[in-house]
């Protein structure tokens, strides 16, 4: 440990682990800790970090405890639903998108603080390391990040427990056993990863599922609502316009009553390797396919291709940690300009996981119907052109043809 | 109409608009007709077609009757499906691949029987008609196509109909008058457009479905299935081995019984409109999920992401149909070469219009239970590795926060 | 000619060719012309055109005669170059990028003067009524467009010249044959094409060559200059700050000595035949490497890469016509956003067709001495992190390469 | 020094650093070395190689010196240069593309000895150790790879040269300063930077070239040459048919002679950092011009704008290390997939620095004088297609035109 720090910016939850981390880089460093907590709507009480935070001795005016949840959706969670995306098809990148908002903080607190370094409690096998460590370097290059996980040598859950014991950290029942699998949690979704669900082949137990019902319990009859857009983003549910948060917070309990948004999925990390993980995200679910909805009315087909190949790209940045990048920003800046004119109202079906567009009108819409129609359409489109329009494009495969027999 | 035909090819349906079309063709051009109809499980009889031909004074020797069924699964869907081919990131596709097969049916026959050219039924608002003639135009550069519907004068639904009874074709009852909405069938999916459905705002009325039954009316009970794959393609369901028209039917079953695959779009049309449809896709649902199933366990993230980047533009190639063309098939070789190992089984869940992955194993997984455990990995994974990893990837977002703060 | 118009703006060089259209509009519609001769730096006298207007019956108040220049370069020729633009690898686009400022003001003063069409010299086999068309329609969609070339009946040069005879347009000595090339010019280059260039196994004659001398008789001294850029544009050469116009001016003379910008090439038109043409494009092409030189120190290599990813579909849309379009715009976007810090100087030696960039500085530049040195670069850089890095990437190769041998 | 093997298999080029290397392996490792020294054109003898391997105690049966040129050029080059390949716009990727063919051997030569490692004398700052380490561990999982430079502690040349006189391992004189620059060489290049290339202001030195001349001192008459390819790739050189290695030989001679193929660039490394290079690449600047040229007239449009889109992540991939990877593979079945046909033979100009195209013929040529020429096209065309072409492809903007004024 040849480094040393003399003041380090905790992102700290309260929990076993990250109390762990505190009292192991108070011991190894000798260095002040700064504990920062986030409200990104995960559903936890906060406030008891605070009692715990200050058992171990760090300094009231060292806790931070931050309500981060409208800034999460307006300034991370929409830019990225503007996109459509879908990490590998299907992730909606839950976890990711959060990772940055929690570096910049801690870059920011550890400016206000006067701290030399950042420490996380991501393991050495994750994607989450990453994306703390490049959005802090990126955003400080010169901030120190320590990851304990990576450098301690607490391997097992007995070494982390005795180390708790030996330091007098409270040590719930809970959080003696090892836990059957692990889980992260915020306004947009919850994962969980490791143990029971490490054989891909083996399904998913119930009780992995905290956020949603399971469909088969979901209500019989379906449920309709709309969701109005302005400039790509959210504004309203059923009528009543909504700060980002509380729609994705509404649109979250509507989800989790259908059933909708669980995903069980093997993906790619970063870091190399396969891992199988279950996501729930029932109002990002929901969310999603209404921008796509109200997209497929207001955007140009120009636009929209360009966006549908640009997406796998632009996912891959946020799940790979790039979110503070210049190519992110090249992405978003194309991506935000097609968002101009993505304004209206989407109607969904919500029935038993669920989420279906069935609806959509826009005072900006590009349909229309006087060019579309079977019936007469008043002379808006001159089929005769589209005799011209085939020949000019098949030009170049008669001439291919011609060559090749 | 300066042309004159000799003998025309035309695709026929053995319904009244492609009658009127035998008529039209035999008046307007003084030629003979070839009638080619063809079998790509769109549900219906076919003998009745020869019948009708006979009585339209087709010679027996120019109606072609073929099943094509077997052909259209394995050389058209299941390439298509080893792309995880999705239009729009939804539309799977389903007429867009069936008019390549047509059309190269048409060529074939045309060279049989001496013919000049070939006709088809489609309309100059559409992209079947670029999906037609393209394909032909690439297979005979010399062929010519005619396109009644953007030839004649018969505008109105009436006008149709006065011109087959004056020709003694029979008008059945139910086609006298406007029918509510178009449809198109064959052993992928069933769409249907137009008239009721051309108010984007409206939910498409439930009379309009024919291949699904309402997910609520679907079974209360899940159904598991599992279907196994060899180099991309599915060979058997729940263990028995199908032929890929066979494996595809009885997927369509499958659906059809639990309300899967329903898709209410509006979308962006090759000749520059918008349209909204309404498809069905039910055994192509289940078989594509399952498709990015396995490959979630065999494809490595490179080839994988490659994939990904290219579906956009390739299911674009195929929906304006460009089937035939040399970027089709360098992308399809580009994707058939990942494809070697994608062998295994997938399992799934079908419940009231949810067909869901729950568990995949294979010969050639990829995912290493070792490398991605919480418990301890016996050296396959050196955590300090991920330190000089994430510095090398921070190293250029350090230089460009120096330079920018 | 079922469609009639009153008043039609017409691009109008003041050559054989556009007088002759000037005429035939008169005749074949009845209608009054407004001629609009655009000042883009082909270098000619644009007051001659007056004169011929005038003769020709337009009216003083119709005829409109606009230096373009400065407008060319800021808005369309510079914006273009940021995005180090190339169609098929060679092309610097130099027809197709002034063809969208032509059509603008086209619209724009057919608004000005009530005009209901607007019409080009534009052959029905090119690029450029496509272009002119695209862009007319983009930003008028009521807009009617006159391509009197795929209208008239005057197909040969003979005709041509009898209609211009009986019309009493006078019809200059040297074009009374046929012109063994046609060209096009504007500030950025000058194109040749037809006739005696269409072998493309024949070298090109000297004599097609207009703006540059022959690199054998350029000078036998290299010549050394510098170009300062500030956000991604040309601001002085050789310290001496200039306009954009003027910049390019003083490129073509420095390229138009050393014989720099000579391009022999085959390509494909968008509208489905292959056509072989020779570009001049002095001024252009030493710019075009120079903003590259700047790039390579000043942009990051996420952006630099992004770029090049994107320039083909950039470069492909400006080919094509797609100038005023979303996805040109939201290409822009992206583009733009990279060149905020692109400033500083590029140094280059100019010999005998070379221009090759020789020294780049920056006070934003991010190439790092103290990290790439040979020498002791004071902990700039950890070695040992890239073992890491190299591990973390190689897994995913491991893993394959167990599975698959 | 946790690690032990028992034979280590070299990358050995007879120079003093390697010299070096094999000496600390023997004393720090205990190991054996075998010593593989391959010719890979770099214009040296290797015999002497094998002395100097005997004189430090390598057993006979383990030195391996290889004539790798024709492989190096059949199976890395001329693929690569299907792909008309150019990492950041320039830069022909010669040292990128020969890492991966000495790994093979590599990896082949300790299979055949029993090695249980391989070794490279790559520095931890660079590209090379990424792509030898890549393509090592891509072919055999289970091998080591030892990178001595980022493990050892000789840091300066001064602790070299003294470990070299402790070792009895002879010092040339030329050696015992620092190298004002350093080389990397082969058929397809040589590569020079470090030292007096630090800074990218300066002008490269005219003594860092050694396989071209000055295009100063370049002949004053020009060279017209041609090349015949056959599926892509060349097989004569102005009628003469070659071998791969003899036909890039021979090119080289006429590049040295005409200046031709220098490249001073500030590029991206994979490690992060920029660094500065000067790259000579006669031959192949030369071969890569000509490939293009065959290309623009065998290739059609919709297959030379896939290959012009796919390119830069295809170089970025070479570049990166990643030749034995999934996706370079799929985009090198692409890319194959494409050359077919790329039959012919090219005309080009060499004079002081330019090789310009200046014709191209083949029996497969897709250029058609009959459709692009400005005389009578006999009806290969129909002008009037074009409207029809136009206007449907104006349409989506004419709508969005109509919304958003």
């Amino acid at each position: 440990m040849s480094e040393s720090f003399k003041r380090v910016v905790l992102a700290y939850s309260g929990g076993l682990d990250t109390s762990v981390i505190v009292k192991w880089l108070q011991v190894t460093y000798g260095c002040e800790v700064v504990t920062f907590t986030a409200d990104l709507g995960q559903g936890e009480e906060l406030e008891p970090a605070r009692a715990k935070a200050e058992l171990m001795g760090i300094k009231p005016e060292h806790i931070y405890i931050d309500d981060l949840r409208e800034e999460f959706v307006r300034d991370f969670i929409f830019p990225m639903m503007r996109a459509n995306a879908r990490y590998e098809g299907d992730y909606l990148l839950g976890t990711s998108i959060a990772r940055p908002l929690i570096s910049k903080r801690l870059v920011e607190i550890a400016a206000e603080t006067g701290a030399d370094a950042v420490a996380h409690g991501a393991t050495g096998k994750g994607n989450d390391q990453v994306r703390f460590e490049l959005s802090a370097y990126a955003l400080n290059p010169d901030i120190k990040v320590i990851a304990p996980w990576r450098e301690w040598d607490l391997a097992s859950r007995t070494a982390l427990i005795e180390f708790a014991e030996k330091h007098q950290i409270p040590v719930p029942k809970d959080k003696r056993g090892e836990s059957p699998f692990s889980t992260d949690a915020n306004l947009l979704h919850t994962s969980s990863e490791g143990k029971v669900l490490e054989d891909p082949w083996e399904e998913t137990p119930d009780y992995v599922y905290s956020r949603t019902v399971n469909p088969e319990d979901a209500p019989d009859t379906p449920e309709y609502i709309t969701i109005d857009f302005a400039k790509g983003d959210g504004i309203a549910l059923n009528g009543e316009a909504m700060s980002p948060a509380t729609l994705l917070a509404a649109l979250n309990d509507l989800g989790r009553k259908h059933g909708i948004g669980r995903l069980d999925l093997v993906e790619n990390r970063y870091v190399g390797m396969k891992s199988r993980g279950m996501y729930e995200t029932p109002g990002g679910e929901i969310y999603a396919r209404a921008h796509r909805g109200i997209e497929s009315i207001t955007l140009d087909r120009g636009a929209a291709h360009l966006k549908d190949e640009l997406m796998p790209k632009y996912a891959e940045l946020i799940y790979n940690g790039f979110w503070f990048s210049p190519e992110r920003e090249m992405l978003q800046a194309a991506i935000d300009h097609s968002q101009e004119k993505v304004d209206g109202t989407v109607r969904l079906k919500l029935y038993k996981g669920n989420a279906s567009v069935v609806g959509r009108k826009s005072p900006n819409s590009l349909y229309s119907e006087r060019h579309v129609t079977f019936e007469d359409d008043a002379g808006a489109y001159d089929q005769k052109d589209a005799a011209g329009f085939i020949k000019l494009n098949a030009l170049r495969l008669k001439l291919l043809a011609k060559r090749d027999r």
